[in-house]
C-alpha cells in the first residue's frame, strides 16, 4: 500500500502531536455538494449509489478533492448490514429507509444470520478497496458501521421512528429477546468492520445515532455494552499500525465517563457538551472529536471563523482533538461555508500545537 | 376560594414533607384517553378545543376524574401566545402547528406587541377560572407556558422543525435580532403567566421543549437567561402562598447546575438523567420532577411497577420529588397502564417518606 501522506487524523486519534488540528465532516460526501447530487442522479436512487463501488467511490472522493480535508469516509449507509441480514431495505421517496421484513418476534430474531461481509456485502468491500487505490495515500479512509442499538431500532421499528414505540416495548417487556437481537447484530457489525479493515479502512467509527433516546439505566445495558464488545472484538492490530476506533452517541454527553472505558480510542461529541469539560471528565483515556453545531455553517464566513475559534479554544492546547461537526452537515449548507470552516480549523489551530 | 384538599404537589415543590410522592403526567389530558378523543371530536378541531373554555375545562378534568392524580394541568397549547401576538396559528391535518405570518425580519420583530392576557387570551383565563371552580379544591391546578426560546423556534421556523435552520441562522448571524425577539416573547410570557396566577393557577411550569437543541454556549444565552427573567419577574407572592415554578428543558440534563440557579422551585428531568445524580448536583436548591421514560408505559403492569420502583429509588429518601414521565404520555398508551403507574407511585413511595 502507498505511504500515507497526511496522517494527522490517525495521530490525533492516538493523542500524538500534530502540526494543526485535523478536520473532517460527518456526511461530507452528501447532498450539499452539487457534484454529489449529479452522481446521485446518475445512479438513479440512493441504494444503487451505495451498491455500485465506482459511484460510491466517486462521491467519497468528491469532498476530498474540493476541500483540504484530513480524512475520507466511506460512502455507504448503516442499514446495509440489516439489509444483508435479509430485512429487505428500500427507500420510499421522501420517506426515509424502510424494511420489508422488520423484526418483531422471537421467530424473526431466530431467523437472522451473520452475513459474510465479502459475500453478502462485497460491494462495500470493493468500494473500500477502490477508494484506497484512488486516494493513493492522500488522506486516511475511515470505515464505519451503525451501533447495534441504532441498527436494532430500525430493524424492529421497520424504519425511522419518532417515539421508538416497538423497540422500547421490546426493551421493557422482552429484554432477553432484545439482547438476543443485539447479540447477533453485534456479531454482524464486528465481522463487517473487520472486513473493512482487511479491505483497507485505516480508522473506524461506530455511529450510535439513537443511543441518546435511552434512559440512563438502559444506555449501558442496551447500547454501550455492545459497542464495547465490538471495540474489544475487532482485529485492529497493535502498535503504530493499530486501527483507531471512534464511538459517537448523539445525545450521549451525560455518559462520557462510561463511554471512555468502552475500549475505543476516541469519542465523538455533539454540540451540547463543552469539549473542555468533556476533556476534564475523560482525562487522557480517549481523544475527542467534534463539535461545532452543524447549523453554525448557515452563518457568514466571519461568524464561522469565530465559532471555529470557540471550539478550538474549548478544547485548548495539547493532543487528541479531531475537529468535526457535532452531527452531519445539513443539505442546504453552501459548500463555500464548509471551506471556510476547514480553512479556519487549520489556520486557527496552529497556536494550540507544537 | 375553596381550601385545597390535596396539597402534596405544592408541598413537594417547596421541598416540604409529604405522606407519599405526588404524581401527575405531562399530556395527561390527551389522546390516550377515549373521553378526550370524544371531546376533541365534539370540538371539531384542536384549536377550537383550546379556545372553548367549557371544552378545555372538560378535558383538563378527565384524567383527574379517572385517576388519583395529585394535580390537574391546564389544557392549552404553548402556541396560543404567539397566536395572540398576531402570527395566525393553524393546524394542518397530520402536519402539526403552522403560522401564517412567521417572524423572519427585523420588521417582523418590530411589529410584535405584548398581548393583553385578559383581552387577547381571555379564553385561557376563563378556562383557568372554570377549572378552579370545577376542581373545587380536589387537587391544585398547574398553569404553563412555552419558554421564550421554544416559542421563538416555532415563530421563526413557521412551525415545527427538524434542523432549526432558520432560527439557528438568526442565532448565529443576527444574535441581536433574536435577542429582541426573545425580549418581547419574555414580556408576553410573563404577563400571560401572571394572568394565569390571577385567574387561579396554583403552580406554574415553563416548557423548554427545544432548549436541548442549543449548543452548550447558546443555551444559557438564548434560553436559560430568559426563563430566569420570567422566574424573577412573575408576581408569585410570598411565603406559604407563593406559587411554585417548574422549569423543564428536554435534553437539558447536562446543564442542571446552571438551571438550578435560575430562580425556579423545581426542575423537570427527562429519562436520560438519573434523579439521584441530579439531586447530588443541584443539592437542596430545587425540587426535581420526573422522570420515567414515557415508553415504559407500553410494558406490562408488573414491569411498570418495577420501573416506577427504580425511579423512586433513584431519588431516594427525603423531600422534593414530584413523580412524572420524562416527557408527554404517548397517544397509544392504554389508560390502565397509566393507572398502574400512578397507583405504584403512591404505594411504593410510602417508605421514602415520614
Amino acid at each position: 500500500m502507498t505511504e500515507l501522506k497526511n496522517d494527522r487524523l490517525l495521530r490525533a486519534l492516538r493523542r500524538q502531536p500534530v502540526d494543526v488540528t485535523p478536520v473532517w465532516m460527518m456526511r461530507q460526501a452528501g447532498r450539499y455538494l452539487p457534484e454529489y447530487r449529479a452522481t446521485r442522479k446518475k445512479a438513479g436512487n440512493f441504494l444503487t449509489l451505495c451498491k455500485t463501488p465506482e459511484l460510491a467511490c466517486e462521491v467519497t472522493l468528491q469532498p476530498v478533492e474540493r476541500f483540504p480535508l484530513d480524512a475520507a469516509i466511506l460512502f455507504s449507509d448503516i442499514l446495509t448490514v440489516p439489509d444483508a441480514m435479509g430485512l429487505g431495505l428500500y427507500f420510499e421517496a421522501g420517506e426515509g429507509p424502510r424494511f420489508r421484513r422488520p423484526v418483531r418476534s422471537a421467530a424473526d430474531v431466530d431467523r437472522l444470520g451473520v452475513p459474510d461481509p465479502e459475500q453478502d456485502l462485497g460491494y462495500v468491500m470493493d468500494t473500500v478497496r477502490l477508494i484506497r487505490r484512488e486516494l493513493d495515500g492522500r488522506v486516511p479512509l475511515i470505515g464505519f458501521a451503525g451501533s447495534p442499538w441504532t441498527l436494532a431500532t430500525y430493524m424492529v421499528e421497520g424504519g425511522g421512528s419518532r417515539d421508538f414505540r416497538r423497540i422500547k416495548g421490546m426493551l421493557y417487556e422482552q429484554p432477553a429477546l432484545l439482547h438476543r437481537l443485539l447479540d447477533v447484530v453485534t456479531e454482524a457489525v464486528t465481522a463487517y468492520l473487520d472486513a473493512q479493515i482487511a479491505a483497507g479502512a485505516q480508522a473506524l467509527m461506530l455511529f450510535d445515532t439513537w443511543g441518546g433516546v435511552l434512559s440512563h439505566r438502559a444506555f449501558p445495558e442496551f447500547s454501550l455494552q455492545y459497542m464495547a464488545r465490538i471495540a474489544r472484538g475487532l482485529h485492529r492490530g497493535t502498535g503504530e499500525s493499530r486501527i483507531p476506533l471512534i464511538l459517537f452517541t448523539k445525545g450521549g454527553g451525560q455518559w462520557l465517563e462510561a463511554m471512555a472505558d468502552a475500549g475505543a480510542d476516541a469519542l465523538g461529541l455533539d454540540w451540547t457538551t463543552s469539549l473542555g469539560e468533556a476533556r476534564r471528565r475523560v482525562g487522557d483515556r480517549v481523544a475527542l472529536q467534534g463539535n461545532l453545531d452543524p447549523a453554525a455553517l448557515y452563518a457568514s464566513p466571519e461568524t464561522i471563523r469565530r465559532l471555529v475559534a470557540e471550539v478550538l479554544s474549548d478544547y485548548g492546547k495539547g493532543n487528541g482533538h479531531v475537529f468535526n461537526l457535532g452531527h452531519g452537515i445539513h443539505p442546504q449548507i453552501p459548500p463555500e461555508h464548509a471551506a471556510v470552516m476547514i480553512d479556519a480549523v487549520h489556520e486557527l489551530s496552529r497556536p494550540y500545537h507544537g
